[in-house]
């Protein structure tokens, strides 16, 4: 996700310094004219401006609060925007310990996966302070269409997590409806429209339709290639969990989801596109 | 919802033959100029297009095939609608009985609701010979927005089933997704916005959402009075359930859906609208 | 399972007519004495106690009510025992047709699997009424261990139906629970162990568990050949739901139960035996 | 639970030295004889076998590693023993820091409920050294009666969240047989008894049966009063929860147990015995 994202920035002008785990994302960027940062650190301590995309809770907390992490070097007044969708309670720590050194940290999930992320056209979903949102803003344009202000510190995180949370109950109801109505007789295509103009209709069943064919340029019909990765809604579906649990929320629908896409991953879905879950449940593999 | 759909073609200038078992219904329908039929056998010797709205499948095998119903005195080349969800397989048995007579039947299920039915904007989802939903297609147009073919005989119920089945599950989601959300500190409407323009958009969140206040005119800002009750949606859950069985489909949603709503009929909630499923979720009844 | 209850009919020195539309499974009877029928309704003008056990409910109403079937050429007085998982509504039907001759049936499904029916422990399910029952107990006796008269007709059907629902949900619940403490790093024997003389206890963890060598000669030690198939426990599951939704009956955990051995079904586990489901939920397939 | 296992050690001839939040219980044992202590870190500094009971992890971690915990005053050579039910990675921590004073932790997690305490028949589990165990055994013996040495430290935690995962799971699948089998015409009594000799049986079946009248003596004959709250079974389930999460083990009946079980908490069941389960399910409330 990070890439694309970068890249845009680029095309509109602005100057990078990057970093990142895998060096031929680095190198891309360096190719494009981005310059390259030593570490987290590093970065902090050469700009105002950072915007982080990490995959999971533990790793923003090693780059904000390792060693050679964001945090350690950062500027007084710095800007400091995670991407990543993690947990809302890490990033009220990270948070909170970017106001120690006078930063100020907003969570910034995005949503649109991968295609949006190449057209510039994503959501971002930002927590914090309405000075830092407004700050944020037209960096984050360069980056995404829709730039929503969800509240205090972790409320995007919150965002993201319920939005992906009924985007994966959608996508298996979209697969079941699908499966079924083949299984009755019908033809794909025309279940698919007669949806998108009646009160099933959702993202899943009208943008990133699951079954193979219904849609050109959505991952069921490239083989469920590219897309948001089974694992990477498992993951999501596990801070949902994570954060149900932890205030006492049922989500039944959302649990069974959880798990569908758990015994997915197990059985090497995992890198496979979310909208899968279509192949999962019909018939023949 | 046969009332509003008669007015709606009186209201268009057709001349009506009506049929209830609730007198006032009939009595309602009299009063707008329409004549009223002895028993479905009596309309069916009287006309030569007749469209039926009923609760069940029994029901409909009662009008159609019991005594005194429209079967028995089919006249030939008469034009049969049947807009009552029902299994598909009581469809074909009808439309087999239909067609020894020299009728045409078509099922024709609605989607829209009430609100949809009284304002002519229903969705109606035709099974059945290209010829009968030509000629059936005008009339409907007085009733309905959309006037779908779906294919062949049954296929309006299987198209309504699947589609239903994506509506309960969207729903549940929806509800899901609101009540965590402000368990985690956000603004149900700031929420609900953001969804509506993200991936987990559906019409559950967009234009019938399920936690009070959110949107106005809708059943969740009027006590989950109106709408569509939770006891027919699963009823229409048990025809999914049964369709899904008899073709050896899976639908793990689609099945917890079912058992929700179930648990929410005995506990009273039956007679309140399906979104009335946020409620139930939530913590303080 | 109709092989070894014949067998053991013969052990205990009863004369048997026998017929099955597969000729292996007469001709292995026929070289241990049995004598052969034509087809049902010879048996039926021939013999004055039958007893059948066949696959599903159209099955039944074939061998029943069928041309050729059992009804037409049933004499006066006769006993019929079906020893058939089927759906109750059809054993009514089938004991009403039976009245009308004169003749007495019950509805007897048993409990134990295979390798129960060839050590004659068979539990039997017995309902119809006292006199048929008291008629019938000396013959179940020779096949079964545990003969229960369960009430009316259906009622056979209806305990059956429970007692595999149940025991359907306790072995994929036995399976998540051995392979989360796997995971956790717990020795499975020692886990089972515990698990047999704590509260989780029940027959899917005591005898016949499906971790592979937890216990000798259970399927899951053999790689699931053998014991109930899951294709049966799915059909099982379907008659619970068919119950469920006609008497307006929640199953929260029998629909998913239901759902996840048919997904196992449609990915090739329907011929394993139904303890496949730790195979299933495991990571490693 | 702490109570009834304090006084079986009095019985045995223990002297104790004891300290509860609530004071009332500090005061009924100190009516049978135990002397009372100031606070955790006071009677780990006066004895060197130290018996926790405690509600939850955070609990566990304060009465250990907090102001005035164990931890801070424990003596060397001491032996820990914490049969609270916590998330196995805070026993871990718990064991770490009473290591490094020369101490031993035992996690050691009961199963049986408060009648098995009272009867001192309470199985116990527990993870930890091999010395530490043969240790704590004859002390454990005077509170229960099957003591099972699980492993390693967090050993007892992990085998007591799979026992109680599968428990819950059983306890509503008999629910729902008994509440089937009723709706069905059969007699409850009956069908838990056919059941407890059949492959459906279970504990929950058995000596627990949660439809009132078919067992005396167990909280669903006396109106779900007394036995193991629905909170605390939905507790246990988060954890279960978080550790199939943390291992990426797919438990999806356990995870739709834990939402029935949450719903049942949010509508009031929170202090009811677990077996209420068979009342949220059952249509008259």
């Amino acid at each position: 996700m990070g890439g694309p994202m970068a890249k845009n920035l680029l095309t509109n002008g602005h100057k990078l310094l990057v970093n990142d785990v895998v060096s031929a994302s680095v190198k891309e960027l360096q190719n494009e004219g981005a310059d390259v940062g030593d570490n987290p650190a590093d970065i902090a301590s050469k700009t105002s401006v950072i915007i982080t995309m990490l995959p999971s809770s533990p790793n923003v907390s090693e780059v904000y609060l390792g060693k050679n992490g964001i945090i350690e070097a950062v500027q007084e007044g710095s800007l400091l925007i995670d991407s990543s969708t993690i947990n809302p309670e890490v990033a009220k720590e990270v948070a909170s310990k970017a106001e120690e050194k006078g930063a100020t940290y907003l969570d910034a999930p995005v949503s649109g996966g991968v295609i949006a992320s190449q057209n510039g056209t994503l959501s971002f979903l930002v927590g914090g302070s309405k000075t830092g949102f407004e700050r944020a803003k037209p960096i984050l344009e360069c980056m995404g269409q829709n730039i929503f202000h969800c509240g205090e510190t972790a409320t995007g995180q919150a965002v993201k997590i319920c939005n992906n949370l009924l985007l994966a109950i959608s996508m298996i109801g979209t697969s079941e409806a699908m499966n079924l109505g083949q299984n009755l007789g019908l033809d794909p295509k025309l279940l698919a429209e007669v949806i998108s103009k009646s009160t099933g209709r959702c993202w899943s069943s009208d943008l990133y339709n699951p079954c193979p064919g219904v849609l050109e340029n959505v991952p069921s019909s490239n083989n469920y290639q590219g897309g948001f990765g089974t694992a990477l809604m498992t993951k999501d579906l596990g801070l949902a969990q994570e954060a149900a649990t932890g205030t006492k929320s049922a989500t039944p629908l959302g649990s069974v989801a959880h798990q569908i896409y758990r015994i997915m991953c197990n059985r090497g879905y995992g890198h496979l596109d979310f909208s899968s879950a279509y192949k999962f449940i019909k018939e023949d593999e």
